[in-house]
């Protein structure tokens, strides 16, 4: 995939856990509520239409407050590739002030686990460094720990 | 299809050709530059992916100008439903400052013709009312015009 450093957050690492089962995860409602959210941070609410076009909305608490997020999905492509973002709600509605478009990547790494890459793609410089500052390598980071240690609960499940 | 008066333009009419072509029209280079821009504009270069998330890019002459327009499609249901905008370019790189979303609809009339409705979703009241103003429903009509005559010199063909 082409990337855009000037716009462009990305970073890549090895889960130990197969690829099926992180795209189970990152796809079905009671999983995300699980791992989406660096904790104590938790996702309240998730609502998901699988398709393009589809629903991908969700409900944070952060420190008691609610943040409520609608998007959509705007690539599946079943076990190894998820594009989704917030500049559009469901029925291609666009949002007034869309902040990211993320696009997470999943490939075998011969070894039974999976090579899972996440970017976050933004609309100027200017939107990539707010999102830097606000911790995306951190915050990104801690939610692909929470997603393998999770996924490691539901192998042979 | 659920539209948002406060940030959609749209208009319906009937175009004496059949929905097989005018999707032809509106999916293949050559025929956009028939009648895509109001005359005496004019396509310059088009190039287009037909797919989602495929490039739907566009060179205007206006008035000796060239105007580049890239986007890239959201939907393509052949023969029914066309999605694009120029929130995104190939490759899903976010737009630094989009206009709109277009959408398409295309449905047999009973008569050999076909209902034709063209709808653009904009961020805002604010972007709404711009391209009202910039003359939408003139242009967008002039546009659907156009795309009658020319499809009805390829009837048959």
């Amino acid at each position: 995939m082409i990337l855009y450093p000037e716009t462009d957050l990305t970073f890549t690492r090895t889960i130990q856990a197969p690829r099926s089962l992180l795209w189970e995860c990152w796809t079905t409602p009671q999983h995300i509520k699980q791992f989406f959210v660096p904790r104590p941070h938790s996702v309240e609410d998730c609502e998901i239409d699988l398709r393009v076009g589809g629903k991908f909305n969700t409900t944070f608490n952060v420190d008691g407050n609610t943040m409520k997020n609608d998007g959509v999905f705007l690539e599946v492509e079943e076990g190894r590739r998820l594009v989704f973002t917030d500049a559009y709600s469901e029925g291609w509605k666009p949002a007034a002030d869309p902040f990211m478009t993320a696009i997470i990547e999943f490939e075998d790494d011969g070894h039974g686990g999976t090579t899972y890459t996440a970017t976050a793609r933004h609309r100027s410089p200017e939107a990539r460094q707010t999102h830097e500052d606000m911790g995306f390598f951190g915050g990104w980071g801690t939610v692909a720990t929470q997603l393998e240690d999770y996924a490691k609960t539901l192998v042979g499940k």
